[in-house]
């Protein structure tokens, strides 16, 4: 573990996994157990009581419907994130009232007070998820069990309540099929979905906040490539780092996004589209911009391997990530062959340094670099500036290599339900 | 350095200021220049052109009183950031129109759509100061230029915009006077001012916002110690950082506070009541809880070393830790000598170890540690946890050692006005 040279070895033994977990059980309330969400009977640790704060129900979902109904624009004229639906869903949380109703209700400005903590001290987190349509006009997403599952895991890291999973995502779903016609016919084209939570205590203390919001809102997207491929440059960022070891990295929150921004500046100025996020003295490869990192490598008995640094607190558990990894063990055991994979593949998840890729890449040895993420999916790199120097990467004629272009085509087709896969869960037929 | 060791060159290499100074000096508009708030005429560094958009301007300001004035509660019923005054001030800004006409109005909710950057982001950044009355009346600021110097330089860090700070501190004393009557008149209560930046980009892409929103609002608040000195236990964190070299831990960010609270949390259910914060495997100390830190130690030769780590990009340059310093040097200089400090003393900010703390603290050579911060001033430490052990800090019978307590009243005298000092900025007569 290269994180070993910058940490202590506490740091290293103890994981949040287990608080995690037991946090996001204190949430879980009666209903839940009733309709199955939860296997256990919750007690509080301190004094043995049942907990008895309600959770996000669904059952208590009201919906008002706006009385202006917008026309949504030109599929082409869509910017990311500059264009939303007619509805948001809102879910007010307190500590002594536990999860209160859902509502979904017409999108709109939050009334919120200068006070609130969210504006202080970044209490907040977010996910990214897609809603497809098909050729068919079935509506699905992708996986959104990762995304609820991260997002509890993101709450618990900064003393935000936590919710029922399971329960969210029922509401989530009301959501998008009222919204269902906002998802643009085109191909390629999606709902890009923002559950967002935020700390609302009326008090500028730095504390756990006795108030949170969850909203959710929804924005429809055009793909991401739309005149073909288009591989990207890194400007390896030796000055900022995205995260470190005991820090939040791992975790979806705001405060991982604000300081990205000017390294983002920097590296646009010197003619780069993304920063490369390196770690240490050793300069370990870890993000890309807001995505998730893939090598791949000629190994010297003439077989490839697909590396990306393992998970830790530095790294995000992407949800495209973890597809590609399971899709290339499948390739590589033989289970379920890519085209455009190479035969005899090794998968591998394991720290990567500058010194390592630069040497490789010289010798010819580099195959392909691509980030993964909810936005572009696969995204090529062609290009990495490091110590002044750039790196040649290849990528084809096409402008993606073939591992990439297998890759993205066994996510798509599953996101598009031209594969059939559990990966794809129905919102509406 | 110690960074050294965590770091590659460049970074080290390579400071924020020379960017920060050049991004400050792009927002002072036309009418600043005529004010004589800069000296230099300003060209965009592109095009060649003056920069024309306004800055924040207190001739602009328009003052909204409310038709309902609160009677500000008995000042022993105050809970640190709960209540607030009657009014708040509001200065807008965007990208195209620059910094609008700045506004103080009844203090109430912001209205905030749920796509502003600031809640999804993090896109936000604070400032604490303390306005203080003395026994004839007056009402005074502490060094206010050093709060508005450093929120310029957070401002930068995110690529929120930057202001005239003497224009924004015009604004604000304009504040104080409107609500001075809230000012308790106890002693040892005072103002506390909390000016916040935040990101209101109504979109959810990861960039520069282009809309922002500069408010202020203010907080009756009680003395920190109301029944004699609390010195506080810390427990020396080795499982989170607040921070790391490359990251933000030298602004004041919003981002630094949120991923701090569960920390906090485990450091309370250990019993201890603030977390110091230490770095790299060698455990550097850097700051405790939201404060700085310092550490008194008895050299070899029988004189005193008072030790502050270096301010680097992850230590805040706090307003009390610069008095701290300056205090100290002044005495070790012989111009002002201070009751209770050694006569014989160096002050140095250089990066010391737990090793080192420990193996003093066992030698008898530790002769005091304490924290400094806007909120206590000075907060005396009696024991640091520290991998499963405790170190006992001495705080004399008092609950505070002589060097805090010497410290202390120099800075309250000169807070009060009982020691007259160019740090103290009169805001009303």
């Amino acid at each position: 573990m290269y994180a070993r040279r910058l940490l202590s070895k506490p740091l290293l033994a103890r994981r949040l996994v287990p608080q995690t977990t037991r946090v996001a059980r204190l949430n879980v309330s009666r209903a839940a157990l009733v309709r199955g969400y939860a296997q256990d009977v919750v007690r509080d640790p301190m004094t043995g009581e049942l907990t008895s704060l309600p959770d996000i129900d669904p059952a208590r979902l009201h919906v008002i419907r706006t009385s202006k109904p917008k026309v949504p624009p030109p599929a082409k004229t869509l910017v990311f994130g500059h264009t939303f639906t007619d509805h948001m869903l809102v879910i007010p949380w307190s500590q002594t009232t536990g999860w209160q109703a859902p509502q979904i209700r017409p999108y709109g400005p939050l009334s919120l007070e200068p006070s609130v903590t969210v504006l202080h001290y970044a209490q907040t987190l977010f996910e990214g998820m897609k809603a497809y349509r098909d050729e068919n006009g079935k509506v699905t997403l992708f996986r959104p069990d990762m995304n609820m599952k991260r997002m509890n895991k993101s709450a618990a890291r900064i003393a935000l309540p936590t919710f029922d999973a399971d329960a969210l995502l029922d509401c989530i779903k009301t959501l998008i099929r009222l919204d269902a016609h906002w998802i643009p016919q085109e191909v390629g084209h999606s709902l890009y979905i923002r559950p967002t939570l935020i700390g609302t205590q009326r008090a500028i203390g730095v504390n756990p906040p006795n108030e949170a919001l969850l909203f959710v809102i929804c924005s429809p997207v055009g793909p991401y490539y739309p005149t073909g491929f288009k591989p990207v440059s890194l400007m390896a960022t030796t000055e900022y780092i995205r995260a470190a070891p005991g820090g939040t990295g791992g975790y979806k929150l705001g405060a991982n996004y604000a300081p990205g921004v000017v390294p983002q500046k920097e590296a646009a100025k010197l003619g780069y589209s993304q920063n490369l996020w390196l770690l240490g003295p050793e300069h370990y490869l870890t993000e890309v911009g807001t995505m998730n990192l893939f090598v791949a490598l000629k190994k010297d008995d003439g077989s490839a391997e697909l590396v990306t640094p393992p998970l830790d607190d530095v790294i995000l558990p992407g949800v495209t990530r973890d597809s590609v990894l399971a899709l290339a063990r499948d390739h590589a055991s033989g289970k379920n062959p890519i085209k455009g994979l190479p035969k005899s593949l090794t998968v591998s998840e394991r720290p990567i340094t500058m010194k390592e890729v630069k040497e490789k890449a010289q010798s010819g040895k580099v195959i392909e670099v691509f980030g993964t993420g909810t936005a572009a999916i696969i995204c090529p790199v062609e290009r990495i500036g490091y110590l002044g120097e750039d790196i040649t990467i290849p990528t084809g004629e096409a402008g993606i290599g073939d591992i990439a272009k297998g890759l993205l085509g066994e996510i798509v087709g599953r996101q598009m339900g031209t594969i059939p896969s559990d990966w794809s869960v129905v919102v509406s037929e």
